[in-house]
């Protein structure tokens, strides 16, 4: 049983029972609730273990933190929500010192005022390992709402930035030699201290041209293929965008710089459907907007699977119950 | 450092970027949000640990998953609120089975339909142990918000039901000579299954009368006093509720049943601060929606500390972070 088996398995279990208001449940990036006619809140959750998401020797503890609540702001981000307030539960080893809870801490506080969310409450449990588990709202006009099965055959599959330069800082941490100087500072910032796009994803999801959303947290081949079964459709990719640092250290490792950024997680960037004759007039106003390109990489197509170089694409990225998935 | 000291360093990092709307942070039972003028969310989180907060020789899975949610529950209960929805991030050990994992779930969403809680999402995540972070969300009328720091000098300390049984199913799990029959089936029940007063929260937090409210989940010598201290007040206890399973339990170990069950946690039981001259009229009232009494135990007074039996009471129940907490 893979990851998505068994939370298909989960929402069987969890569906009885169901609120009116909740619009979506499990299987988004996060849940909907309708508090009044013209709200939607939007409702998310990611937990990061030491030894499964992250190991101190590839990054500090105040990384960890940002990395965590980054995690859940991206989620609202592919709602189109702004974020409003997260709950923090932390689970801390018997051998940690009281510094170290609060070095965490400070790194889930800085990603929590990156993205504007309120840190409201939490709790505190001894755990075998460091365990930061973080639940996040956001507010999002109902008409705004993109979810993940609203992608149409012809629409353009753009991602909001460069791929790849996470999964390049993680082999940089691993292996010290791999890239050097400002190349190798900007992958282990990609990797130590992503950004959530919430603003882009705010900016996206005010556009009727734009049909569905998510983020790209576990690389653009799993995530994507994700998107498609949600809309029921294929993909063809053509183009990814490849993070300079990505195509350095995919060269220096011997692989194929694309297929590297393809399977490559925790870019956090998002992937949207977008209507084909708006794509352009949206990326010319996303460019004047945050500095930055909107890329296309492909088209959705109505034959399911994802296409790319001409071939059939398999699921690269992470899986966190697959028996091949190791630590990290 | 305990717990209430770290709470205290990381509400002071967290406070920094705090949305106005947000109208109470970290220390109460939940947080709140304004969403709208009439309206206000209550967000609270909770985690439970194999090996820390359960141990599977001592209850199911199923058991675990119900606690943790009903942990949540009683949060919300809390604050008056009425329990909308809630989000899961599990953790699960490698060794696991998927039959485990859906095992955990039946347990989280019976509690959650116990308590009118829709499951609308979460994360699963590999970890050394099973871990369940659950965050929850309610709704409750922005007149009928009760807080930890509404008591006042003279009112009544109210529990909504007997204490001490959660800890006698504890003890009667671990050792199985300790209590027989029905009263070990009881002392099992309500540490395995314990109920949210969710009902009873909102039936109290609808009074005039009821000045403060909090969740008596690590025991009421610590809860009450975590209370006082919110409100700037003492308590004087003179009468406490056992639960007769919790006599025995107590009597068998060679305990003062009263110190027994002061000591006790994850009972669930709601505290309440009344108005004297309402007391008798809404523990009526209280009777006769629920079939239960409403205990009263003691009074708040002005002097700091908490007395009993005449004498100072320290502290006696769960600190996650004190150096003699041991597992469960």
């Amino acid at each position: 049983m893979n990851e998505d088996a068994i939370v298909t398995a989960i929402a069987e279990i969890a569906r009885s029972a169901h609120d009116r208001r909740i619009l979506l449940g499990i299987g988004d990036d996060a849940a909907l609730w309708q508090p009044s006619r013209s709200h939607r809140s939007a409702f998310t959750a990611d937990m990061l273990v030491e030894g499964v998401h992250f190991t101190r020797d590839l990054m500090s503890l105040e990384d960890a933190g940002w990395r965590a609540m980054a995690a859940n702001a991206s989620d609202l981000a592919a709602m189109g929500a702004r974020p409003v307030l997260a709950t923090v539960s932390l689970g801390v080893p018997e051998s940690a010192k009281p510094a170290e809870v609060l070095e965490l801490y400070r790194g889930i506080a800085a990603a929590a005022r990156a993205s504007r969310l309120s840190v409201a409450g939490g709790d505190l449990s001894r755990a075998p390992a460091f365990t930061i588990a973080i639940a996040a709202v956001g507010e999002v006009r109902a008409s705004n709402v993109k979810l993940r099965s609203g992608a149409r055959t012809g629409d353009v599959i753009a991602v909001t930035g460069e791929l790849g330069a996470s999964r390049a800082g993680l082999e940089a941490a691993k292996e010290p030699s791999l890239l050097a100087g400002d190349l190798r500072q900007r992958a282990l910032a990609a990797f130590r201290r992503p950004n959530a796009r919430c603003d882009e994803g705010r900016f996206l999801a005010a556009s009727r041209n734009v049909d569905a959303m998510m983020d790209c947290s576990d690389g653009l081949s799993t995530d994507l293929d994700r998107l498609c079964i949600a809309s029921r459709l294929g993909a063809c990719i053509r183009d990814v965008p490849v993070a300079e640092s990505a195509s350095a250290a995919a060269r220096a490792l011997g692989l194929d710089p694309q297929r590297f950024a393809l399977a490559g997680g925790e870019d956090f960037e998002l992937i949207a459907a977008i209507r084909p004759r708006a794509f352009k007039r949206l990326a010319a106003a996303f460019h004047a907007r945050f500095g930055r390109k909107l890329y296309a990489v492909g088209t959705f197509r109505a034959q399911p699977g994802i296409e790319y170089d001409g071939e059939p694409l398999a699921r690269e990225g992470w899986d966190h119950f697959a028996a091949s998935t190791s630590a990290l």
